[in-house]
């Protein structure tokens, strides 16, 4: 039968070494490279944190597959067994400008299940932890559930992209919520705005456009919370996908899906 | 003469002092009221903070004037001599729901010319502060002067209420800098957003509605290191206004104004 207990250590220790190998980056030159648009942007480090995870994932668990943003790890067509998802360096544009506001971001899954929920705030030293069933915490505070709530009481992690003209969703759908809504805030990583729903300080994040390796973590961490999690239609998430994602803790997700969202209907 | 020296550090000694006062009233209930509308909140702490530095102020400094967020102060028709201007909590909203990501702001004017900028990220340890002249740090690392940039690099600190309807800017006007800019952030606190701008994490920060308080440190700690600071017209600030502003590194605040905003023509 599977460890998780075990898994879950070996993995935030993993992530520890990690966070220092990148601190240590600070002093030295960024090799910076674009991917898919010329703000994709992409480091040296971010490929070097990856290899280090499936180094050690391989030498411990190699019966465990990783998928990894930056694409070291393995080819998915299904999700059976023990699957890693893993962004080395959540917020890599945050991580050139200021050196901050990243994340490490892990998801391990079984069989499509999310199990453990990792995102490390590497700079303020910040461990989001959670293993399934067992209560999520911050470094070694534990994390009240999460309450329902209501957008105008609310503050929403939404990027100014969605409601101005773009490809993925006619502007004026979202407009009216930043307008409804106590306040809106964008952090520029999708994990650590996560993060910041599952600890309450922001009450729901949304973004048309994320991998699975941006939301695999976070998902099971606001899940264990009584967080609600979907796709911006409504649907579950799977984690294999690329797909919009509207998080938030209960009440505030349902009203942004139907009232906002017309519940997927666009 | 005025020895803004020791000025300087009586007042980074008091912010200090506001700083853990603020942290140990993280544990105790907030009394939390609102302003001029639903979503302008105000807290115990904001006010007993502001008293704690006029308090200060007065016993050493009898002849400064205090222009304060709370209203404790002093009224100013006229910004002659010796005056400091406070914003006890910058990010009210944030410190509510969050805990973190406001700032005590303290800027230090003689006859209206900025002597003094103190931006304190209380939960954070961070101090950006300078005196006119003297350079300008983070806590005791110096920052390098900003250097010139172009908006398709930049990140900029902007609000998604200002590409929707709202009373005071056609969101056509700036919903094409969300598109061409390398992308935005939306932290909450104007203190902050003009100290990442002096700390080069932001390339600009802009917004149509702050006091005083929000921008008074924060434009000495800008145009202390060659930041160009404005009104959203393009306009020299006077400190006593409720006004626009749009700070940024050289470059990038000249793009904004003329491609954007229109030189103010709007």
């Amino acid at each position: 039968m599977t460890n998780w207990i075990d898994i879950d250590t070996y993995a935030k220790a993993w992530m520890k070494e990690a966070g220092e190998r990148i601190k240590e980056s600070f002093s030295s030159k960024l090799t910076i490279q674009t991917k898919s648009h010329q703000n994709d942007l992409v480091t040296n480090i971010d490929k070097g944190t990856e290899q280090f995870f499936i180094e050690k994932i391989h030498e411990k668990y190699p019966d465990h597959r990783i998928l990894g943003e930056e694409g070291f790890g393995d080819t998915l067509n299904d999700v059976k067994g023990i699957v890693w998802i893993i962004d080395p360096i959540d917020g890599t544009m945050n991580f050139i400008h200021q050196q901050r506001n990243f994340a490490i971001s892990i998801g391990i899954y079984e069989d499509g299940i999310g199990k453990i929920g990792l995102i490390y705030d590497v700079v303020h030293d910040e461990l989001y932890h959670t293993v399934k069933g067992n209560g999520a915490f911050i470094n070694d505070l534990k994390l009240p559930p999460l309450t329902t709530g209501k957008v105008k009481d609310a503050i929403i992690g939404m990027n100014a992209t969605w409601v101005t003209a773009n490809k993925r969703i006619d502007p004026s759908l979202l407009s009216p919520l930043v307008k409804d809504a106590r306040g809106t805030r964008s952090y520029g990583s999708a994990a650590i705005e996560m993060a910041y729903v599952a600890s309450g300080r922001l009450d729901a994040y949304l973004s048309l456009r994320l991998a699975p390796w941006d939301y695999g973590a976070g998902i099971i961490l606001i899940e264990e919370l009584g967080g609600v999690t979907s796709t911006m239609k409504g649907e579950k998430m799977k984690i294999v996908d690329q797909t919009s994602v509207l998080v938030a803790r209960p009440g505030v997700h349902e009203e942004i899906l139907h009232n906002y969202l017309k519940s997927g209907n666009w």
